[in-house]
């Protein structure tokens, strides 16, 4: 077995395109552009929680750097870096040249130099954090939301939650939904395309990682709002409808925009290939309120909004 | 037990000093002040591998910060903002409090606005990333060191791997060394004063965290260069020697500087009431080699120079 940073030089260490300094020390350098703020966010995944022990490793390593740059997307930044820390609990060289190879795709679709990270001996835990950057001003904030605003989404919600009950036996998809919905789920597309275009057109934005319901809760509380949501699209069957509406690793984007932007948002739309459902309106109600009706108007029961670690 | 989200906002949301955008958001918002690059850098800390699963919940919540800060300390960053990352078995309230207290007390002493993070469920993980300002050019690299320059090392190397031999019943220590050993091991000091007056004057620096010869190595690596020490106070003792050539976890600073600048070097080290050691030179042989002599200008054998997670 190669050593930790023969591992490191051989499947982690890649020039890098805007990086002062990156691998090797003990710290990377960076300048953010002149009037850009850095951004900055990490997440981390679990074996047993985010994902299985016996996941594809190259999916993995795509995985675990999507949801990142998902989080770059939510706020309007360009994902430059990222970093990568590793427990792994023992180092197959072939599983790490899989993970590698997954990691360093999302990383070269989106630029995204890899400039630090950590390895170490443990059960298998990823933490990627990961910068952008975005002009100072324009980032896209969960609390910008103001009444009677639109509340748009895109893709197609609950894909992910879908794949994940069909591996697990709560549900049956046949073709093309399961192709879909298992791509959703282990090749998460993070809209960053999207989060750029809404400058200046969004009021709030969040990717959809909670679930639908717990993320537009979370912009709801943070901008002081309540909504309606009224959801044409909505699936009749019960275990489609619950991804939809709470199903989390969506990474869809979920953002906020005045009645008077539509058709800019629908010319955006077509303009990225990207479906954009407007799935409701705000409203001044009590903070966190939250209505949901279905295409004939029939008010819509939901258990539960979202995951919760610790709940 | 209180939402995650509830966890958050009770233990680690705090108001921010110099941050555009903090907690509570897709990403932290930051600015490096003009003329500065921003120095980025991630540790991750497992149960079982780098702490004891009874660990001290306080202590632990400043080592996994303190570990991070150093990293700014050998680069010659001022350490500004961090994120934590955390993945926990179950979530003792009362645990998390006091792992919050410690993280708190080390980020208030080096002036740290923590910024974001994650936590999730699973083994304990927890994963820092720290980010710091140099001034563009003063930054202390591995990579900077020349032949025939002084070698140094701040305060007294192996006491934290000492402290750990003591636990583990491979030593038995008397006091005062009992005290100063198990402090170095469980509230290691960032010596990022130093750090920061090393601009200038020191050619390269790291970090003792891998070990005093391991890290020396990736020094001489770096530079491409071979050194000879004569260490004085080379401990006897077998086990307090090893502490002292390879032991990790010390976080005292290793640099280079040139001859000609040894008495500001020591009007430093009175300046800061930290001990400075010059304990050898570096020479333009082949890469990597290294030669220790003890006082007596005897050679001193090594097994190993130090920690790989993987070896």
């Amino acid at each position: 077995m190669p050593s930790e940073f023969a591992l490191i030089d051989t499947y982690f260490r890649r020039p890098t395109r805007h990086t002062l300094l990156g691998i090797g020390d003990d710290a990377a350098l960076l300048t953010p552009s002149p009037g850009y703020a850095l951004a900055i966010s990490t997440d981390m995944l679990v074996a047993g929680t985010h994902f299985f022990a016996n996941a594809d490793a190259e999916d993995l390593g795509w995985k675990v750097l999507a949801v990142n740059v998902s989080d770059m997307a939510a706020i309007g930044a360009q994902p430059r870096w990222a970093l990568l820390s590793a427990a792994l609990p023992a180092a197959s060289e072939r599983w790490i040249a899989n993970f590698s190879r997954g990691f360093f795709a999302c990383a070269d679709q989106f630029g995204i130099d890899v400039i630090g990270g950590d390895t170490t001996q443990g059960p298998r835990n990823f933490c990627v954090t990961i910068c952008g950057e975005v002009p100072i001003g324009s980032a896209l904030l969960r609390s910008g939301a103001q009444p009677n605003e639109d509340i748009w989404v895109s893709g197609t919600p609950g894909r992910a939650a879908l794949g994940l009950a069909h591996i697990q036996g709560q549900t049956v998809l046949a073709e093309p939904a399961l192709t879909h919905c298992l791509a959703a789920l282990h090749r998460p597309q993070p809209r960053v395309e999207l989060g750029l275009s809404l400058h200046g057109l969004a009021s709030s934005a969040i990717d959809v990682s909670d679930g639908l319901l717990a993320d537009l809760g979370h912009i709801l509380t943070a901008s002081g709002l309540s909504a309606v949501l009224t959801i044409v699209h909505l699936p009749d069957l019960g275990v489609a409808r619950d991804a939809y509406l709470s199903g989390g690793d969506d990474y869809e984007l979920l953002f906020t925009a005045p009645c008077t932007r539509r058709s800019e948002i629908r010319s955006l739309s077509a303009h990225l290939d990207l479906p954009l459902q407007c799935i409701g309106r705000t409203e001044p109600g009590p903070t966190g309120q939250l209505l949901v009706f279905d295409a004939a108007g029939q008010p819509v029961n939901f258990s539960r909004r979202g995951y919760d670690h610790f709940a």
